[in-house]
């Protein structure tokens, strides 16, 4: 009896594969479903062992990937959501900022943020040169573990219902001006790697700056726009549509002045978030975000090269930066946080530990532009997950210290300006 | 000066195209990007010129597509994101109908139904052998003659707010049969269309009635079942993850066993339809539905070849056509429909011709299997299509006249068990 299985599975989808190459549509849809239900079984998993979900995910695609069960080989299509995936991710970042928030945060939230991404970096880079790396490859290494993940942050913050605290919001407006820089960062220095350092880097570093500044000013001027703006068309029952082709066209804009991709979603995320329809997408964004972002998290697992960790020089790479990573952003956080208390201070710094998927897109990034070879993206990555693992046990530690330390000084600390004092 | 575009575009992008092929990751976005806003500039300007907005996006890939502007040719992503497309559509199809529905509908739902699906496909095939084709081809010439669109019928009787009147409900208990009809015969066509009409296609035959009978048996089970089914991970904050899951492992499955995997999808959708989680899902899988769904219309429009309709034999096949699939159904909704009234009946025939997503995914699967040339895929499709088009004009002309009618004949013309008289 002929198995049914080895029927031609083309003729049972309603589609033929014009340029699917060897695999068709149906393996393609196989491999997908194995991508998404690892990311989430990994999810589960490490939700149980009460740590990061985004861990997990991340967990997950290494499972099911090439180096190691090897029953998926992400390819065109997985890249391409992945990759989508990244940019719904950071639209959902930028939707939670208001500009006036970037604005608003004052003196101790700045030198937060600018020491938190000039302490490791200088430390990763420093590391990387001791160890004789190359300087383009050092800088990758340092702005590797510069970016804090405002997404891992404030789920933490608000987990432990602490969002209205100051410190709290000095690690809010820190992270997102830490945010900034390090995006603004990324595109300077995947320049500079490129090895042109002349006109067209300036023009990349005046085009990235434009970019972002002109996406600014229009958030500032998107103000209060109203939901009308959106569902104009016929074909806009919601806001959602246009929203998605705004994030998207935004997104692929600012791939082709030479910023990355994500940079563009997160400035569609800004311009969105000031205006009416900001509630309405970031309840229509959920389902998309859920089902498309885990591909990102499977993608970039599905990459570690675990057997590069069984070298013991790359190990200890591993825990040395894990460690520059997190004593670097308390000891801005410190300083930033200096004359608000002792506790509050170490809060601030240790919420801006976590580096998660920014983190993770710099170390990628590195690895397609060459300049990570393999052994190494797999130890930043390691010491990019170490950071984000670490950090939500030791704010479990130090918030509770912290507020209470809040209590005694008086209601001012839960003032609604943080940068009053 | 370097034109900023010149640069290599994937270092813009966070993550390397490992199975991208010739084209890059920023070229297949960008090739997203426009068709789906040519799918949904299609759909606004056929809304804006009162066409369903279904005929505006088939119109947009069309324009986009290889065919015309050839400003995308749909590769390996394009297509699996059609397929998802078109399974999320049937999903949300079946999740629109209870058990109940399928078993309370009576005698004028079944022999509409029916013969709603013999009279077409009988006088498709008729046509399609009268004039020299093959039996294979002349079965799916009728076959995408067969299915009433479910989907645009129940929009038509929501929007002329009817849908509480005895022939609105005969309406949609014959659509629903029809669609279950219409889809095993898909897939027992599509098996003898193999040339295997041995043990092979029984076996297929069974296995497609068992999966449906099995799924229709497990939707019975599933109802009421509770939100926690589905929310019991950690990770499902909301019941859509698994669903989706759930929805995309049956489609698979289905196309494994050698059903349509948008057979599964439907089931996957009766099942969760009878769930506590009916609600939260239909209103979840809509944000997905609105983006992804568009992909699969702007890329079967993409693959008309209009100038095979230069050719004024098939011009004449698809006028031909597209009337013999309005009479036929008109037909059996008169026989199906009678001692309602005359213009009840009437409303009943012109209420199952709009043939939408189902006729389209037949023809399609014909192209795909090599039973449809290119050529009489146009002509079928542009029947298919005027179905469509021409449907809700007839419908805004009847239903007034058909309600009229029935407040004349008393109460019980709007009760709730359609199949009691």
């Amino acid at each position: 009896m002929t198995p049914l299985h080895a029927l031609d599975p083309a003729r049972a989808l309603a589609l033929p594969p014009p340029g699917a190459g060897p695999a068709g549509t149906l393996d393609i849809l196989a491999g997908l479903f194995i991508l998404l239900l690892a990311a989430k079984g990994g999810e589960e998993v490490f939700r149980r062992l009460r740590q990061p979900g985004v861990i997990g995910e991340l967990a997950g695609g290494f499972v099911v990937g090439p180096y190691a069960l090897s029953l998926v080989v992400p390819g065109e299509t997985a890249t391409v959501l992945s990759e989508i995936g990244v940019v719904i991710l950071l639209f959902t970042v930028g939707l939670e900022i208001k500009t006036d928030e970037l604005l608003q945060v004052g003196r101790p939230a700045l030198v937060t943020a600018v020491l938190g991404v000039v302490f490791p970096i200088a430390a990763g880079a420093a590391y990387a040169l001791a160890v004789g790396e190359p300087p383009a490859t050092a800088a990758f290494v340092g702005l590797a573990l510069a970016a804090t993940s405002i997404g891992i942050t404030s789920r933490v913050l608000a987990e432990l219902g602490v969002l209205q605290r100051r410190f709290a919001r000095i690690i809010v407006g820190a992270a997102v001006i830490d945010d900034v820089l390090a995006l603004i960062l990324i595109g300077i220095v995947s320049g500079a790697a490129e090895g042109d350092l002349g006109l067209a880097t300036l023009v990349l570093v005046v085009g990235a700056l434009g970019f972002v500044g002109l996406g600014f000013a229009l958030a500032r001027r998107a103000r209060g726009l109203r939901r009308e703006v959106f569902t104009w068309p016929l074909f806009a029952d919601t806001p959602l549509v246009p929203v998605f082709l705004v994030m998207l066209g935004l997104a692929i804009l600012s791939a082709f002045i030479g910023l990355a991709a994500i940079i563009g979603a997160f400035v569609a995320g800004l311009i969105v978030a000031e205006t009416e329809a900001q509630d309405e997408i970031e309840h229509d964004i959920k389902p998309l975000a859920s089902i498309i972002t885990p591909f990102f998290f499977a993608v970039t697992g599905a990459q570690l090269n675990v057997a590069a960790l069984a070298d013991p020089p790359l190990a200890i790479a591993a825990l040395v930066l894990a460690a520059l990573g997190i004593a670097t952003k308390v000891l801005a956080g410190v300083v930033g946080g200096r004359g608000i208390g002792r506790w509050s201070a170490l809060a601030v710094g240790i919420g801006m530990a976590p580096r998660g998927e920014v983190g993770i897109v710099v170390v990628t990034l590195g690895l397609s532009l060459g300049l990570l070879a393999p052994s190494l993206f797999s130890a930043v990555l390691v010491a990019v997950i170490l950071t984000t693992v670490v950090a939500p046990l030791l704010l479990n530690w130090v918030i509770p210290r912290a507020a209470a330390e809040a209590d005694l000084a008086g209601p001012e600390s839960a003032g609604p300006t943080a940068d009053a004092g």
